[in-house]
């Protein structure tokens, strides 16, 4: 344990890129073999590596441009309604569209305009001129001049002109080849059952999937066990067959220690730990020539590293230069702070909610997968930087289409297992409209409306004095805006327990009396009020509760807590109770509404989503499905304050 | 001949989408089979059918978070640094980043805060908070949570997610099959040699490549001789196999009439005859309820009647609705008529000229295939519309990216072939420049910078009164704008005639002594007025030659006109002579400068065109390569208007 090498260096980014730059230039990397000749069957989307020049014209023979009779302009001289001209067929030859013009003609009438008197004579009405409906050779392109420049990525189009100009064979930038390398002897495949303590081997399928969307050819390996001398024999293989190779530790044992050892072994060591959060433990070494990067762990970290290193490797190897960056300016929601002299990058939610395109930092953990599946855009803050202010105008790299961003609805409020089957529901619908879910309570919803951050809210907040829900916070907090409160449902909440009930609660009480433990949820849930009031109307003192400080975010993080034995009871709503199988004790019914500000209340997306809950009955029936649900005012208007 | 079937209907476009539309619901064309069930491995990019629901949590079990130690917090209550707490290793166990938390633990304390005191005891400075340090269970996603809505398209980061939570198979929308199947005895392969009235068969490999584009899965049949029997055989085979079936007619005989009776014969035809322009011929059928579509045979006609047709039933096949069109806002620059009633298309050129974007109607040929490669949108004309006036807006529907046509300098003017190797050497920079050229003459390059049009200007006008080039026709009609005058070269200027010389031509006069054919350039352009002065300075009365109002609007369509032996002689330049490997009558030598706005002397593309064309001697070499080229003063300011 104490021989472990914990400490690596923490070179800044700027540093780190220009060194690793400079050894892949030395080493050849972005010039060895990089071109092959393939067929221009096979070139689509590849880039030109010289260009391409007509080896024919097109068209290369004279040709009729319509369907009709071939003719020598002079034979029609003076012709009209008034004098037609007769021509017998020693005169006139049948041409189709395409055919070659035949010898001696020089124009074609379009067969509209011929009168056939018998099958070897014709009347013209009209002159002709020189030419007249006629592609002379080399009109489209002219043997010798240019098809294609050298650096083009080729079209389909493309495809068409070169084979029209007789071009069968072209030189094109070869794709290097990316091979990725998972370890860890935790890691099983897909199809396997994880044990604790197991991982499904997952990283090494999306690096790959963007390793070929930069433009490389990539392939996985199976996982390498934790053990040097595997590994080493792994890396020397993948050097010599490869262009890159990609070393992914897996959230293993130590892996990303040894793999820097092992690396130093094989080759050497240019760059071991950067400035960059997250992805500080990236390794980025040569085994010969051949470039190998160890990424960390963490799906996020490992993206994220491969994206700042690795993408414009690819991009530069394929003659197309600096990756291409799609951003899009927004207005940063919260405050972000960043260690100086660390470029970090930052998931964003984006959501246009009136004219603010709003950045809302999101997901924390760097294990957490689902928080890039969620993610918007990225945000770059740089090693000079301390942190950005609220509000302060920030430049987002989108992860998904600014149409996509458009079509989004910003939902931030309370959680309810509804607002899942909602998202499926509005994506069912033509233009597709997107929910962005954001789940922090129903307070922190009825901020966010205030800020302007969210189109709709939802909210389940009991006023312990009136017995009525949301109004008397809307009054207070959101006075001056302009809104309608409208029901989603009524739904039972209560003690989530474990299946069957083995310690047989009955409600708060016997978490007192029996000793068990609890899980809460955050300050400003609705969830936690309600929590307070029971625990007021039945005189119990919350410090006598063994978890109550213990706070989770979401329904199903507290019926997860449940599910995997870390304590014995939580409140949430029946759906998340019946989504894993457990076991529920009600305890109240209360009201869920959505807060509609009244200048989104036209806004299609807000249509859409009034007119689902409204009316869709394979929705209602969705919902009614999950359990614990009552529908009877659902889409009501239950206060209208304009 | 006379039976042909000259007519067809001329249905407006809305009506005929409206109909095929409908007809494709009728025979459950959208809802048939269109699901399938795919490994998460293979769903790159495919659209998802159902929800996606994690299976199982992430993490699925309580994990450490980072590499340290796990412990009870509890066990560190009260630990600081004036008061440490040391643990034996039976309250410690050593966990690295994933590893389960070992029973009995729940917080994970860091290995930098950790202080060995041997293998077996540690001491720590600080206190633990509970779950410090912890990915609990579900912290990323709860099993039965959404992963992925319906109608989504795969990302390499959203097939991660589904592994990590336990989801192997996925329902996603087939991808349609779709059949080219090309037609026309005239047509061969790409490595055949075409002789006259043979053209080479690609019409079928740009239709499957933007076929496969939209979403389809596309094959290629080969080519089906003009013979309706055999093409029935291929009709109904393709029809059993494949969700669309494609007719491309080649620009075969009579082939699109014959098309429409043979598919009334095998199926029915729903339109045959749309009022688009190109594209009208089409014919929209259905085999069964497999739809079958006959397309023109011509290529832009071909691709633009599938996108208009064809694009949407493949995306709304897929649940993906109304495919995407990128749009960018252009001012026309030329007027554009179109005739009421019929919906045109039309290929564009943009230009981003200071802060113009100016965009001009290009490429007439429907058989062009080289004006769709040059194009960098395409404008529709709506039936309603008679035409679009000079200096109007109009949405383009782009081609290209944003990003290729800001970095396209626009050169309109006089040819020479020193322009290809130009465009080259240009794309090989970094960042890339395009270039766009316009080949219009000396006096439309005049024109086109008088009126803000273009970047730079090629020209060679000889002021037969001062003997001197160009400057006397920016005096007059640029007098208000400041430009420069840069020297790109002189060349010669000759009579390009057939290999070995067999007329024996020497000069004008031997055209008009032995009645030879001559082929002029059109007004304005700097060779017309090279050949009218010969002409004047020798006496020789232009009518007497043969051909003088027979114009081409290039250099190499001029030697093309000669090595086609449709003329005997044209006045070019060298350049185009070598490369048709044609023989040249030196004749003059003249000066071809670049006229340079002052405004644009700064932007970053002419500086690299100046440098280029000043500094690089790659370039100068491969320019002296082409033949009759002198660059004594390349690159120099010849004429500074300020």
């Amino acid at each position: 344990m104490s021989t472990r090498n914990v400490y690596l260096s923490n070179m800044p980014l700027d540093e780190a890129k220009k060194l690793w730059r400079g050894t892949l230039e030395q080493k050849g990397f972005f010039s060895k073999n990089s071109i092959e000749v393939i067929g221009v069957d096979d070139s689509l989307y590849r880039i030109t590596a010289e260009p391409v020049f007509a080896k024919r014209s097109s068209p290369s023979y004279n040709a009729a441009a319509m369907d009709g009779i071939a003719v020598h302009f002079s034979d029609l001289t003076g012709a009209s309604e008034a004098s037609p001209i007769r021509l017998r067929d020693d005169k006139f030859i049948p041409v189709n569209t395409g055919n070659a013009l035949p010898e001696g003609c020089n124009a074609v009438v379009m067969i509209e305009d011929v009168h056939y008197l018998s099958d070897t004579e014709v009347e013209l009405h009209m002159a002709a001129t020189p030419w007249q409906h006629v592609r002379t050779i080399g009109e489209d392109i002219v043997a010798t001049e240019l098809i294609l420049p050298e650096g083009h990525r080729v079209r389909a189009i493309d495809q068409g002109a070169m084979l029209a100009t007789g071009v069968v064979e072209i030189k094109v930038q070869r794709l290097p080849k990316a091979h990725v390398i998972p370890t860890g002897s935790e890691l099983i495949q897909p199809d396997q059952q994880p044990t604790a303590g197991q991982i499904i081997e997952f990283n090494s399928r999306i690096l790959a999937g963007y390793l070929n969307e930069w433009g490389a050819l990539a392939t996985r390996g199976l996982p390498v066990q934790d053990d040097p001398e595997k590994l080493k024999k792994s890396l020397l293989e993948a050097a010599a067959e490869n262009d890159i190779v990609i070393l992914n530790a897996g959230a293993s044992a130590g892996t990303r220690d040894y793999s820097a050892k092992v690396l130093a072994e094989v080759g050497e060591v240019i760059v071991h730990g950067v400035a960059i959060k997250p992805g500080k433990p990236v390794i980025l070494a040569m085994i010969g020539d051949t470039p190998a990067i160890g990424l960390p762990g963490y799906p996020v970290s490992a993206l994220l590293t491969m994206k700042v290193f690795i993408q414009e490797m690819i991009t530069t190897f394929l003659g197309k230069g600096l990756p291409k960056v799609k951003t899009i300016e927004a207005t940063l929601s919260r405050p972000l702070h960043s260690p100086m002299g660390v470029d970090q990058f930052v998931r964003i939610t984006l959501g246009k909610v009136g004219k603010n395109l709003m950045a809302t930092p999101s997901g924390k953990g760097a294990g957490a997968v689902m928080s890039l599946v969620r993610a918007d855009g990225l945000l770059t803050i740089g090693a000079g930087n301390e942190g950005i202010g609220a509000g302060e105008k920030v430049q987002i790299e989108l992860l998904r289409s600014e149409r996509e961003i458009d079509a989004t609805l910003v939902c931030i409020g309370s959680h309810d297992n509804i607002l899942d089957l909602l998202a499926n529901h509005l994506h069912k619908q033509r233009p597709i409209v997107r929910i962005s879910s954001a789940h922090v309570g129903s307070m922190g919803g009825i901020m966010a409306i205030r800020r302007g951050e969210a189109h709709i809210a939802g909210s389940h907040l009991l006023d312990e004095e009136t017995g009525e829900y949301n109004v008397s916070f809307i009054k207070r907090f959101l006075k001056d805006i302009p809104l309608q409160l409208i029901n989603l449902c009524y739904r039972e909440q209560g003690l989530i327990v474990a299946k069957g009930n083995p310690k047989h609660i009955t409600g708060f009480k016997d978490l007192v009396e029996n000793k068990l433990t609890f899980i809460n949820r955050q300050n400003g849930a609705g969830t936690r009020l309600l929590t307070d009031k029971i625990l007021s109307d039945e005189g119990i003192d919350s410090t006598a509760i063994a978890g109550y400080d213990h706070e989770e975010y979401t329904h199903m993080n507290v019926a997860a807590s449940v599910a995997n034995g870390s304590v014995d009871a939580g409140l949430g709503i029946r759906a998340a109770a019946n989504a894993l199988d457990l076991d529920f004790v009600p305890v109240a019914e209360e009201r869920y509404d959505l807060i509609v500000p009244a200048q989104f209340l036209n806004d299609p997306k807000i249509v859409t989503v009034i007119d689902l809950i409204k009316n869709n009955d394979e929705f209602k029936n969705a919902i009614l499905a999950l359990g614990g649900y009552n529908l009877l005012d659902c889409g009501k208007v239950m206060y209208d304050q304009q």
